[in-house]
């Protein structure tokens, strides 16, 4: 592993930068497949070439005047140690606030905080006192809509794979209820006794059957969030979602979004968020695999729900 | 046929009515189902029971003080030949305005008049020049929807399941292109001809397999009305949606809704209509069966397409 070349070319504004951290976004797997319109500004990943993703890095040579070297920025850079940069406008960020750390711009002051915190204020309009479900609720942005969700005065029950998670988001993150979606065979009973008055919010990570018994349980003018399809990603045709007619019998608002159509809001959300942090009133968590060469594993991990909170890894000292 | 009693109960506020026309509306199926949530006011079909529905009738005796002896009515009835409605002031709307067929108060100066107007003003969000997709588009709420997007400028097509009703919606109705959607046998390939830039606004009357095919040409930012699923209210089970994935990739919001969320709107929309079927602006099309003696074939033959507009069956003269 290494870099193909440490030259910026002449007349670029490109910039070269040293990686620290990588996030492994479920989302990255879907880029897998042909043919995909691109997405988050990222394309396709084709075999043989670097996979692109979000990331913080450190400028060493700069010919972009807005970073200069020792700057730290984050946005896509290579699973690589080092990256040429040649569209720095379009895709770094430069770090200003300092009081946190650097890895958390691959997550809660990065893509992953304001996938959160737009698809839950923008899409889900909560109202206080709402019920909200947040599937893979101890992920990288699970974990957060949950948090932002109580702050908002809503009823917050969110679904993990294990009991360790759910011990986590009932007892560390203020969650109102949680529970194993692996234990018991009848997705449709726990949900009915976990949300015994319906939901008026799902934030959906997973897709596929979770989605589909979901929607038998949503209240008049519900609000389901698609946010990602981790259950879906990696199947060479997606479930069918059958219970559509609930669309109309309860008259939801089904709405699928991506971050970087909310990228005008991140310094007013990054903000908020350093505040909130700072105050201790959002926990941010993450789970940090060490070295490049365990990327691989790190990645594959995130489909088997084998992380708690965000997956990163890190690929340098800074 | 009849009617269990004439008396109206003493202290009610009951009206005695003539049945004049009953409604075919696609959903009445769906009611057959049991334990359906009250749907449109009307509640689940009950096998023995008359079966409730939208209909237009003439008051024959009244102990409710806004009706009187021959007023016309329209809104909840019987199919039967006379109907003791109990509740008026709550299912019945006295018809004020006399200039057109008092048929037309099943259709587009009725429920679905107001459903088409609602559902596509106020879930779609039409702009002048987006593209926009009626199925079923020459049924009872299609032909309307088609309409109201050629006055709001928009591109309109619209599909069906007979070259004749091609033909019209092309020539009579003004709709810019039309097809054939039993022709052919790939859905996707009719669609990427006729919606060569994409679809902006997805009106489903259908749902199922036209509605997940539909899903891929949607464009970013792109709407889908799910006003109704005519191809799935037999199926013992509904056919699965497998390609949710683009509501992300392609940020849609797809959202259900009823009429009866809109009923507000309905004198305004009530007036505009008229004026616009005046000014010869907007073409009603119905298609009516005389007699109750012939109202199931009727209501059968909406599932396969038989119709041609809004199918209403005549019970008597007025």
């Amino acid at each position: 592993m290494g870099v193909a070349s440490t030259e910026i070319p002449e007349g670029s504004r490109g910039v070269f930068v040293k990686n620290i951290y990588l996030a492994c976004d479920p989302y990255m797997c879907h880029l897998m497949r042909p043919k995909r319109k691109s997405l988050f500004i990222l394309s396709s990943i084709v075999p043989g070439t670097v996979i692109k993703g979000c990331g913080v890095a450190k400028v060493i040579k700069s010919a972009y005047p807005e970073l200069k070297e020792g700057d730290y920025v984050w946005g896509i850079i290579g699973w690589e140690e080092f990256s040429l940069v040649l569209n720095p406008e379009m895709i770094l960020h430069k770090i200003k606030i300092k009081d946190f750390p650097l890895s958390y711009y691959t997550g809660i002051l990065g893509m992953p905080g304001l996938a959160a915190y737009a698809g839950f204020h923008e899409i889900c309009c909560p109202k206080q006192g709402e019920v909200v479900y947040v599937s893979s609720a101890a992920g990288g942005v699970g974990h957060l809509v949950g948090q932002f969700a109580k702050l908002m005065g809503c009823y917050v029950v969110g679904s993990a794979s294990t009991q360790q998670k759910v011990d986590l988001l009932k007892t560390k993150l203020g969650f109102d209820d949680a529970f194993n979606y692996k234990e018991g065979h009848d997705l449709g009973a726990q949900l009915k006794k976990h949300f015994p008055k319906g939901i008026d919010i799902y934030f959906d990570n997973v897709g596929g059957e979770m989605l589909d018994e979901v929607l038998l349980h949503m209240n008049i003018h519900g609000r389901v969030a698609v946010s990602g399809m981790i259950s879906q990603y990696n199947l060479s045709k997606p479930q069918g979602i059958h219970n559509i007619f609930s669309l109309i019998e309860n008259r939801v608002t089904m709405r699928g979004f991506v971050e970087r159509d909310y990228v005008h809001m991140h310094p007013q959300y990054g903000e908020w968020a350093a505040q909130k942090l700072q105050e201790k009133k959002l926990i941010y968590l993450q789970d940090v695999a060490i070295g490049l060469e365990n990327a691989a594993s790190a990645f594959v991990g995130i489909y088997h729900g084998r992380n708690i909170g965000k997956q990163i890894i890190r690929v340098s000292d800074d």
